[in-house]
């Protein structure tokens, strides 16, 4: 497969392709085209196409893809097959969410270890997966490969725990902190959920529609 | 300000401004530049002055941006001052987090209710807000002005109780279902904060980085 240069805004509509092919799976359904996958999320056949072009080609035209074929070949693009390993820093209300309900394995990840400043919080045990005191962190770090580290701390320790990630070989966040983390001069890959960005856009489409109403 | 058509990408731009001006001004700076803004947020000054011409023209040329008025203009653009009212469905883990410890007033929301099926959890109150039977929903929705509709629901319920949202005029979803929701025939707003496509573009970043390294 070649893939081209691929903007963010199309790696960020593969993963809608993937839930919806599962969803067609489950429906035991073999083909499906750029027409049926453009009606289910709301983009233009032609969109579609063009996404899938990006990473060379899938299906044959006239003949549509193959559900399970395209599937796992998305999969591979998004790296979902790596069995990418996480820490998670911060075991607050998102922090134990994500330990408590969120399945990591979606992508193929795997949630190792939590690490918290909390003595009440540090030797419990959530599906499996213990919480450390975060004086451990970079020991632990030294003793296991870990691929990416969630951040889940408050705003204000966001940065530091940041840094501590990242003097230990870390590069990749997942960021739930609601701020940025930077490490200048090297480049890392940060991720951010930030909640309060999100409900800053809603308001503006809000805003945007009670305009046009 | 006249506002030109503007696309996404800007909007979800817009949020990071405004961290940035608030760290800025509880430093008690009171100007800055599309060169600063862009050096503190990894984006070209170029790239910083063409967001901003997207609404017109905020500063002077060669005189800066003010800090506060700046701050100011993108908070109204993005409708901070509008006080939109939600209620929350599903007091799940990530519901609760919303209760616990998310500030809705960071661009000037509020919950005002939350509701869920399980009977423990009905008739409890964090930080002010109730937890109501969801059988009350329409009943709460019929006497209270709602602007949207927080979906923090099991992935199977997502689409159910965005109907019922939908059958009482809410046409505004903040989604933390990792499913989208749809409204076939009418224009739904619905702002995803999918925690498995973020996984699945992070991965996909990670995966990029090492095949470059």
């Amino acid at each position: 497969m070649v893939i081209k240069s691929i903007s963010e805004n199309v790696i960020r509509r593969l993963p809608k392709y993937m839930r919806i092919l599962e969803e067609l799976e489950n429906k035991c359904q073999q083909k499906t085209s750029s027409a049926e996958l453009g009606k289910l999320l709301g983009f233009t056949p032609s969109q579609v196409r063009q996404d899938f072009n990006s990473f060379g080609s899938f299906g044959q035209q006239g003949y549509g893809y193959d559900v399970a074929q395209l599937r796992i070949d998305i999969g591979e693009i998004l790296g979902c097959g790596r069995g990418y390993k996480a820490v998670l820093i911060g075991v607050g209300q998102v922090g134990l969410s994500l330990m408590e309900s969120f399945d990591f394995s979606v992508c193929g990840a795997e949630l190792v270890a939590a690490f918290e400043v909390d003595p009440e919080k540090i030797g419990t045990e959530h599906r499996g997966v213990k919480v450390y005191d975060v004086a451990e962190l970079s020991a632990f770090l030294e003793d296991h490969a870990i691929d990416f580290g969630v951040l889940a701390v408050p705003k204000a320790q966001a940065q530091a725990c940041a840094d501590q990630l990242f003097a230990n070989g870390i590069t990749a966040i997942w960021n739930f902190t609601n701020t940025d983390v930077t490490e200048p001069g090297s480049k890392i890959i940060s991720e951010n959920v930030h909640f309060s960005d999100s409900l800053c856009v809603l308001s503006y489409f809000i805003k945007a529609k009670q305009k046009n109403a």
